[in-house]
């Protein structure tokens, strides 16, 4: 009998890599995870993590084959195989992730941000499985996205394309600062830090009473406004209306670049469901070219969350031996 | 002696449709044109044009191989051969164009717009020949776009990506009114159209005095505004200032979508050199994420303006027998 054909998903964060050992299907055989921060030297970390999946195959016995390390990382460029000055990740500068990884095997190696890795995904596993041109959009922290053009990741010519949140939403110094240095980026608005900023803008200018007034800005998170929103909070619900029409107003900009079949909303914020898709919808369509106008879908990702950035990164491989 | 291969490039235009027989290295061997707003029917029109461009190929002998018909058509659709909607053509709704040719002729026809065609020509015989991740910008009465994405041509699923005209520079409704039904799309700002506006809301808000303040706003033209700014002309150089900014302020935009190697700016406008490369370069820079700033270069077109749409529409037939 053939071996099942196996490859190795893996997610770079912070504090953890988690990983996992995926099949075509996107079933997850086995998991595990090391701690990112551990590691000061990129190096060591790379060693440890190669044997950690090693170990973590050989549980699995000899009937697997495994084609490939599919890695999404912050700031992961595809061209290169490099992480190139994260914010969060103990290594600085540029790190060759794809050649320290090719110290131990000659297996393919993959590496790309987990929202290009979530596109990806999308396309190997879930909702856009028979779609030539989409786009993700990762709603965390801060707000991420991959483009699918014409059937394959667009990475453009540094490997850096699909950096949404950095777009802006209107010119001039007088716009919401960014970690990013620059001032009006669409993830001040749409994030779930975006999200929180809002809030306080809303309860700045309106009058109305709001549970939500107890708590202070470093008190607050996502959930709590998603949560108060749900109950009828009624400036909880202002935030999420501003929020879906800020991504909704750059979405028809997304359009204008790149006529996409669907845009897939993908994380934490994208859980609100009519709360953000509501007015994400409604503003979209409304600055929309007639010529798009009906057209486009605005979908939820269909990709396990619990598991998304591990199988985003799997897919990689996948679409790498069919593409 | 192999016959030389030859290929047509059709520029349907409101008033005229020229076309020329054009060689690989982009030399035009014949030319002519019919007009345009003479055919009501789009069927008589095209059996009008195919039998006028067999005749001009007849001039040239049996020493040339006709291999295809490249298009470039206001709204049209690349994945349907249409022209769909166009404002200026007496066609409304939705016209075959290439079934209508299909009539005529089994080799290859290829209808795309303009700013498309100028994309692929760049490719083709222009500036972008080792290219494979870029934009060109037409800039016209209007503003268009075409992008190549891993050495494609991006159609979108819909077949109409690349309206960079119709993004927006700022959310709300107090904005430029456009052609479209929007507003504060970027032609608004950023074409012949909107330098002609921009120049207004300028000598409204300042007190200089201008020769350009005699001529009212139907008098004046993009030519005009350029003369006075090399004169000197305080309100015109203004002017060609904020329309740089703007553009730039965009292109950060473009960047963050795409990461293009380079962007092109094509048409009239650009024909203005450092009044708008260098605020366009400038607010571009000003307003591009960290992992971008000063990699991505803005460049002028290199086809031949005169000829460039004729130009870039028989690079779409190159386009598709080398790709």
């Amino acid at each position: 009998m053939a071996r099942k054909k196996i490859v190795a998903g893996i997610d770079i964060g912070g504090t953890n890599t988690a990983f996992g050992l995926v099949d075509r299907e996107g079933n997850i055989l086995a998991e595990d995870r090391i701690k990112t921060f551990h590691y000061k030297e990129a190096e060591v970390y790379v060693a440890a993590l190669y044997e950690k999946i090693m170990v973590t195959k050989q549980k699995l016995g000899q009937e697997v084959e495994l084609l490939g390390f599919g890695i999404g990382a912050p700031m992961g460029n595809i061209n290169k195989g490099t992480i190139e000055y994260p914010a969060n990740l103990p290594w600085k500068g540029i790190t060759p992730l794809a050649e320290l990884f090719r110290r131990h095997t000659d297996l393919p190696i993959v590496v790309t941000n987990d929202a290009n890795a979530a596109a990806v995904g999308e396309m190997v596993y879930g909702g856009a499985r028979d779609m030539k041109n989409f786009v993700v959009i990762t709603l965390g922290t801060g707000l991420g996205s991959g483009f699918v053009v014409n059937g394959k990741l667009m990475y453009g010519h540094g490997g850096f394309a699909g950096e949404l949140g950095h777009t802006a939403i209107r010119p001039g110094p007088s716009n919401r600062a960014c970690d990013c240095g620059k001032r009006g980026c669409l993830e001040t608005y749409v994030s779930a830090t975006g999200l929180k900023r809002t809030l306080l803008k809303v309860m700045a200018d309106s009058i109305e009473p709001s549970d939500l007034r107890k708590y202070s800005f470093d008190q607050l998170d996502a959930e709590m406004i998603h949560d108060a929103a749900k109950n009828g909070d009624i400036l909880a619900k202002r935030a999420f209306e501003h929020t879906g029409k800020m991504l909704g107003f750059k979405l028809a900009d997304v359009v204008a670049h790149t006529d996409p079949e669907a845009i897939f909303l993908f994380g934490g914020l994208a859980k609100a469901n009519e709360l953000i898709f509501k007015p994400a919808k409604e503003h979209m369509e409304e600055n929309l070219l007639y010529i798009y106008k009906g057209k486009v879908k605005l979908l939820p990702s269909e990709l396990d969350t619990r598991n998304a950035a591990v199988l985003g990164a799997s897919s990689l491989i996948w679409n790498l031996k069919e593409s």
